[in-house]
């Protein structure tokens, strides 16, 4: 009896324990982490933890600020396992009133390094020494890509992420990349001013050299060379970062993460009612062509994913627009707005 | 007197000459070929210009035929050269009844090799010693891809090219590529029959070894590795060809290009007026979505485009469609008509 009663209690404790911690995770994600929340609080002094918990707050953060502002629709959570290793949380949002697709996703993957993912490190300046031909690696980050419906809303995409390899002789290369920025399809200097200021604040509370880089960093990378226009008018972006100290890039990743609700949601707030004509939706459909043409062809994050074996296609290309549009020879007329932005993709400015 | 009016003669007697010349070249081509047709004549001989006759004779042939059931809609032509050397006629016909955007490029271009397009055609296991660096080189060809409005109307592209490069000691490399694909929204059972039978006859007249290898090959090629499906149902593909001998591959690949026509043709003849539901047409814009995967993130032609230096990027990019979508997740009903399609793309068939 006494027996039977302290295992009730034991179990009724466990439930409530577990009520307790089901209630949390429902409060602060957007679904259990990767790695689980008891593993993550064991090791809770670990960087890759804390950035796992930073992934994950950031991805509820930014579905709970967008679903805010199209309350018909909803984001599908869908939690996947990658049998090599990890797993991740996709969520998105799909035809709504406000956004055409928005997706957040958070990945947590580990395994072995592909040859080609490998070649594609070592172009970048990395020497990894293989032990038997073999790399481990752990990579985890949270990336994002916003299409709004209506044109004056620009498209936004972020993505932060933390990678580790471990060499033939035990030690471990690490490194943060990431970034914030933006894709008009007008230009609204207003817009591109609050946002590059906001991404500047995040920086500048770390080291005033750090937006100038990173601001020119994502200029250059969001390069599609072969039409010699960038993606949109930028933001920042940084790969491969390592010094000064672990602890130190982090809190700086963790700025930047906090920084997008801020950057984007009030430029969403602001035009997501404006009126628009159909030629504005056919150019937003021709830079959405653009936009695919990027991420297909040079963008890094996902050429990785397309590299990676067992990664998961549709996590990846939730980047992609839901439509898009290639004309032969489009070309707007001079000095209307559509030749405006294309200045400033072919000219970047500074806009801080 | 006497010598003003032999003068006179002389110049009416050119000028007629001329304009025989103009009338044949009207009648012939869509616009004059790259290299001149008295170039072409002068050197009617060689290989190169029997090739560039070729695809100028396909490129007319082509544009006619499309042209022809699209009685509202007409090619435009453009002519471009490149800085670099030679040029290239681009007819692209967009936004008509019967098709949404077909392309039919012509191209003639020579140069210097870029050190990334010899790296990949290194990797494809080709022997290329560079002089200080440099491998002169020659490519033509004819290129099209054709998208149709209706949904029960397949997309078909084909591509006939020869390449030449010289290499350190002056020899010379030379080959030929091509092939001629569909990719059909829904399956159609005698459209693909009569497709590959067709392709195969062409085959057939030069080697019975001819067809099974190239449209292995071409099942091969068009794959979407990421999505484990290829572009479409197939057809014939192949590169680097370069035996029994340059007359017989030149005959062979004659005999393709004139198959373009009866291949495709009679298909969209039979399917241009069927009805189709928005249902129909939405699946259509999701199978565009793939077709742009494919080139931008595999095709050998798209990819060597985007490296060569001062490539036209509208004649490569002609090859995307007019619209195209991405939709999360989206996964047809099995047993429906969509599943059908998926299945014969996930593992081919053999059609004859």
């Amino acid at each position: 009896g006494v027996a039977l009663g302290l295992w009730r209690r034991h179990t009724a404790l466990a439930a409530s324990r577990e009520d307790e911690e089901d209630k949390e995770l429902r409060q602060r994600f957007m679904a259990p982490p990767v790695s689980g929340l008891r593993e993550l609080r064991r090791r809770r002094r670990e960087l890759r933890s804390r950035m796992e918990l930073l992934i994950m707050e950031t991805q509820a953060e930014v579905c709970r600020a967008l679903a805010a502002l199209d309350p018909g629709a909803s984001f599908s959570v869908d939690t996947w396992e990658r049998k090599e290793g990890g797993g991740g949380i996709s969520c998105v949002l799909q035809d709504g009133e406000v956004f055409e697709k928005a997706g957040v996703n958070v990945s947590v993957v580990s395994g072995l390094l592909s040859e080609e993912a490998a070649r594609q490190m070592r172009s970048r300046g990395k020497s990894l020494k293989a032990k038997d031909g073999k790399l481990p690696f752990c990579a985890m980050g949270v990336s994002s890509v916003i299409h709004p419906k209506n044109p004056h809303v620009p498209t936004m995409h972020f993505n932060y992420r933390y990678f580790e390899i471990e060499e033939a002789d035990g030690t471990k290369q690490w490194w943060f990349g990431g970034g914030t920025d933006l894709t008009p399809t007008y230009l609204n200097e207003e817009d591109a001013i609050h946002f590059h200021k906001t991404l500047k604040e995040a920086c500048d509370k770390h080291d005033l050299k750090l937006y100038p880089k990173y601001k020119k960093w994502c200029d250059d990378y969001f390069y599609i060379k072969h039409r010699g226009e960038r993606r949109g008018i930028g933001g920042i972006f940084f790969d491969d970062v390592d010094s000064p100290s672990k602890e130190e890039v982090f809190q700086f990743v963790k700025s930047c993460a906090k920084a997008v609700v801020p950057c984007y949601i009030p430029i969403v707030k602001k035009h997501r009612h404006d009126s628009f004509t159909p030629e504005e939706k056919l150019w937003q459909q021709l830079r959405r062509g653009r936009y695919v043409e990027f991420n297909l062809v040079y963008d890094r994050g996902t050429k990785f994913g397309l590299l990676t074996p067992g990664s998961r296609i549709e996590s990846i290309l939730m980047s992609l627009p839901l439509t898009a549009r290639w004309e032969y020879m489009h070309t707007p007329p001079e000095s209307s707005k559509e030749a405006e932005i294309l200045e400033v993709l072919r000219n970047p400015k500074d806009w801080v």
